[in-house]
């Protein structure tokens, strides 16, 4: 079901509100199959071995996963679970137009605020934006790249705890910057690939009546399809707006078109 | 028939005026087939989610199409006949020898002020303009290419709804730059390409006599060219001083030379 | 015959003085042939279009053609011969050294000058000089081109008409930057191809007996070569400081040279 | 045994402390097997001709191996225990986010620092992070790259000794930039290799039972792997969050994943 | 012989002296054979045309040939030869360092002081040494290239003439930057290619006995070689120290190392 | 023998002092076979011909050898023996983290010091370093590089003579680049080759018994190797620390890893 509960549940914190969090999991997480119920588990493991190991002090995870397949809002909500005192969203969103430079210190600054505290987590959000990365050229800040490079295998001072949680749509492009081997580990966060679990997503919404779920579920069991679940939640919302006796027709259209569902 | 009560229709809104909606459809939007109601529909009914859903407060949509098939008059048609209370057009001509710096801040600020309406819509016209774009090289503003991609995804805030219409002449290169997967959706603007096309023109048009118009539609009826709606309008008008009974024969030529007409 | 004439017609307008004219078509334009002519009919035309055609208040027309072959002389002319209020060359002699931001601002200047007159006429000559273009790399400054590409297409103010008319020796790089789309029409200046047109320009030119006159027309009749009329002139005036009776062959020699004359 | 006698022994000097060492081998030296005495050995052989010799008041060597291999450590470990009066660790940790200029400012100082003590030993470490090195392009600080070239041959000041250790862990771009001819010697760091080895980290460790133990050392005895002791020490420690009973399993799992250790 | 001669005739002229021209041909002209003399007659026949000519008031010459075959020192002498009353070496040598916007203020400069004066003539010397050129890459200063671009073709102020020599080792190079097409004409410097050259370069110099003369003459007579005139001299200087009985063998040995000659 | 004789006669001088030139040449010039001699010997004859030529008053000599080979030690000791008022060492290592601006503007001011002295010898070490020369690329500063190459060919002021020698490992890299046409002429300085060499070597130096030496020149007569004299010392240096009976043994390994001997 909707863990909404699960953001609800944040305790007030230094740097972080569940307001703020809201923004970069506006849907909240649906648990639309066993994928969503992996990440989730194992991104607690190492928010727990962060917490309780004092060999290393610093942990970092690395979520890759396709475009719109739900990373950010997943890591945002990890980090607002896990109760640590100081939670940050190093986020592009607030370095529009910022130079390289700029964008060097906004990053540094979370970093040395988040020094400050016992226990932190610092999500890096979007690592491709945060280094301007353009696959033409290939393009990219150096300058940023390198201040994460170091920074993701900076100790924090003696007695600290970090951890730091970084999201990508481009693995292979982290892999050739040689950034794969500087996180400690790594989960996928995949794209939404069978029927079910857009039975599972709809089941949760309130946006269709019972016969259409069930008309749906016949139509959608054994599919094969992939789509991440920011692109099915505005579908779901096109079809919303339509009269009710296309919704489930137009629906599927909709699904073979931007998801590759067989007709 | 020509559009223009639609663009007469237009509410007083801050940030837009008729005179400059004006500007960017200086002959109005003539309907001359399938294609431009299809165009002006889907636009509609993505403005409709936009006021309507609250599960996705952000919709942005890619109008793309040939140099000259109309795509900035269209965008500034919707923009304007959206009734929003906010609408803005953020033009390349407004930013003449910009560097790319001073780009970044006039388009964020373009952007802010339509995250203080409830309701708004941004029009980002010509992308190859705006972020500097040629394919010698090829060369292109990145501080803007990225600017745009994060503004693209990011969120108004809480409570507010933004749509984004962008356009472009060069869907291939936006491809390339990543930029595809960030709109939530896009809507194909096409050439004219049928002989009947050109008839359902001149006939919204004073420019020629009754006599003239049917010999033309004889003449063009089943053939098949290629030629955007803003070049048609340039050659009409070349053709109207010329002497009255070389018009339709010079036409013609024309249409062959700039339209790919089969003569 | 000379055309003179025409330069001498001027009215005076703002921006513009005969003088000034006379430093770009500083030997006036010789009407060697068929191929000056239509350059001139067709420039003409263009010109009326903007100024009768209310649909169309921003008409741009492109020159181009090998170098030497007179392009900058016949806009400036056309330009001179509008009687336009506003005429104004813009041409990199005035811009040597200056920085692409420098070369932005003084482009941007001539056309917010030429926005307030009611009709104006802008020359901007030798794009590739604006554009620092260079084969190598290639290099050019993409600031002045964006800025072209922009100005080319931006119309003037409400009520307001505007010609520019652009010069090149390199279409085919402006085709590579997408420029050629950007222009309303183009217009091809040749170079001299025959020895009729060679015999045209001596008749204009006091530089040679009549005995020698038709002794050349003798001998080029016919023939085929392939020469600007900037460097025509330059090898007559080398030919005028020889001797009188090796003046002929030696000519004919340059010709052969420089002209790709067959011997 | 745990090698923290040596860190332990470090003498009061100037730049350094044992504090500021241990934030470089926060997890001692396990002599893990014959590489890391090699090094240890070397190393000191090394440190010993610097302060002995009159005719080379310069050494510079370069520690080389794979990510996490444990070359920092080492090579602040040999930093700390030689007893020199100037003992300095030249970090990009403490450079994040500087210019090139200003990093070739910090480089420069602590030479120049060093160059005021009659026997220094400054590291060099991560030199393709202090270098911004990336492969992509590849792009990288040749400012910075230049001035270590010239750093690592300029000799000290008459009568003072200098030792320079560097560490990286891409020799081969060492070896493009032509820096490998600079070092006077060099010493390669290796990964954990056999199964033994592990079991010689594990007796150092105080994570598992004795029973534990001796069943790991039936499985591991004589398996191949490959594994970096940074890599090692984290599994380690993700297998002791764990429950008792599945320790061993979870860690030969752990092993075949991230070491190549074969089932 | 040598034309000392010439050099010594120079009148008195604004911005010339016959001490700066030395500084460019410190070892004067000596005539050593037909090229020699091609090259004087053709330049001075050039000069002519500027001085006479109504319709070129602006000619460019270019001096093309291998590094050291004498085009600096010819260049200056033509100029200094000329007896216009402005005469100036546009030279790298007084632009050491200097930056391109540097480069480009001091060319300019020259350019508009010669403007002033009614009949003028500036060395452009090493065309590639202006422009920063560097064949790895290629590597030049686009910004100091343009304005040679456009100062090559813009005419001097009504009633003003000036004439404009380059020179240049890599005529190749000028070619790709369409520079050629630039100048109104251009002249080859060759260097010496035969026995006899040396020959009369011997006889002009005080270096050798009668008897050496005559033995070189003999060994020399209908041998081919390819040697500037500028490397020439130093090996003719560097057989000056040498003992008396060596002089020729040791001249000859140094003539097939450097210049090619068959032994 | 050792030539410290040659350096101990340097006679006081402007801008050097005997202390100043050991800094470059530390362990002196061991003259270990006929290739030194030569060397030393053509140096001497070229600053003998700056000296006393009146028509040659600039004169450039590059010295070019693999890394190690002794280059700075030689020109270093060339110019120090020379005599001349002014002799100064333009060296890297002055200029450690310098913009190119700013060396630029050091190289200049020695240049310009060295004007104003009669006679001087400027020593242009390490080229590559001077210009930031790296092989990935490549890349290197080429306002150094223009700088240098006009000013490796502009002459001294009137009745002043100079004479520069310049050192390199790249002369691939130089000939590239336009430089080697440049220099008046060049000398190789090569590794040492062969066995002997290595025997003389240690003859000068007091680190071995006259036992070992014997048993050395046993070992080596007549064997082929490829070292630099920079790196036998270290070898020789190391070798001194290890105990006596194993010193011969591990000479001859280290002789064998690193020097390319026979086993
Ligand atoms: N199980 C889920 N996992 C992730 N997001 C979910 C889930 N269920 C619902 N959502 C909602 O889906 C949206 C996911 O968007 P999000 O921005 O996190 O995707 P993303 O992968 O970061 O996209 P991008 O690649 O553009 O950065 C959010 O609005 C979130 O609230
Ligand atoms: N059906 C139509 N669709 C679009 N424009 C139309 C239509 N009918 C008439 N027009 C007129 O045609 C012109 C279209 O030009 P517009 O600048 O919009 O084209 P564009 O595709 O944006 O060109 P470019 O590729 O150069 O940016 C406008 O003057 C507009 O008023
Ligand atoms: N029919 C003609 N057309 C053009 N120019 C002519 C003609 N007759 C004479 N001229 C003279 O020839 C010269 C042409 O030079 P112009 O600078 O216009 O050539 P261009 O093609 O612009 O050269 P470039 O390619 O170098 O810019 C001028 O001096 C002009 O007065
Ligand atoms: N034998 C050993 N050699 C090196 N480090 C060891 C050894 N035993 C334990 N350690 C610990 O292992 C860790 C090695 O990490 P270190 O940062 O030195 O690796 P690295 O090779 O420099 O990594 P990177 O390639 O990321 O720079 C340190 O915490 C150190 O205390
Ligand atoms: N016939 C001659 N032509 C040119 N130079 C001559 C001649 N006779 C003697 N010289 C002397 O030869 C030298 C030629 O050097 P110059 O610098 O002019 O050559 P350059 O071709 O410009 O060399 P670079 O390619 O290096 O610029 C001068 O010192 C000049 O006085
Ligand atoms: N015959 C010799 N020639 C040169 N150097 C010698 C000789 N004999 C002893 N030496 C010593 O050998 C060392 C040579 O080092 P030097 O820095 O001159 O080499 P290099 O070729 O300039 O090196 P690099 O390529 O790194 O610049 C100096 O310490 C010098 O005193
Ligand atoms: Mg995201
Ligand atoms: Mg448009
Ligand atoms: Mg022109
Ligand atoms: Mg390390
Ligand atoms: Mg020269
Ligand atoms: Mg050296």
């Amino acid at each position: 079901d909707f863990e909404m509960a699960m953001i609800n549940d944040i305790k007030p914190a230094f740097g972080v509100s569940s307001e703020s969090v809201e923004r970069y999991a506006m849907n909240g997480i649906v648990n639309w199959g066993q994928p969503v119920s992996d990440v989730l588990e194992n991104g607690k493991l190492v928010l727990q071995q962060t917490q309780e190991s004092n060999r290393t002090p610093l942990v970092s995870l690395l979520m890759e996963g396709p475009p719109g397949s739900g990373k950010t809002a997943l890591a945002a909500s990890l980090a607002a679970e896990s109760g640590f005192p100081f939670v940050k969203v190093c986020s592009p969103e607030d370095m529009v137009g910022f130079l390289e430079g700029g964008k060097c210190n906004a990053i540094k600054k979370i970093f040395e605020d988040a020094y400050k505290s016992q226990l932190s987590c610092v999500v890096v959000d979007d690592i491709e934006r945060l280094i301007d990365y353009v696959p033409i050229g290939p393009r990219f800040s150096n300058l940023v790249l390198q201040a994460l490079l170091v920074l993701l295998k900076k100790n924090p001072p003696k007695g600290k705890k970090l951890m730091i949680i970084g999201t990508t749509s481009r693995r292979d492009v982290l892999e050739e910057m040689e950034m794969m081997t500087v996180f400690s580990t790594h989960i996928h966060v995949s794209n939404i690939t069978k029927g079910e679990h857009i039975i599972n997503v709809i089941s949760e919404l309130d946006s269709f009546s019972e016969d259409e779920k069930s008309t749906l579920a016949k139509k959608l069991s054994g599919k094969k399809l992939w789509i991440g679940i920011k692109k099915l939640l505005v579908l779901l919302e096109i079809v919303r707006q339509a009269d009710m006796d296309v919704r489930i027709p137009k629906f599927l259209t909709l699904l073979e078109e931007e998801g590759g569902l067989q007709a």
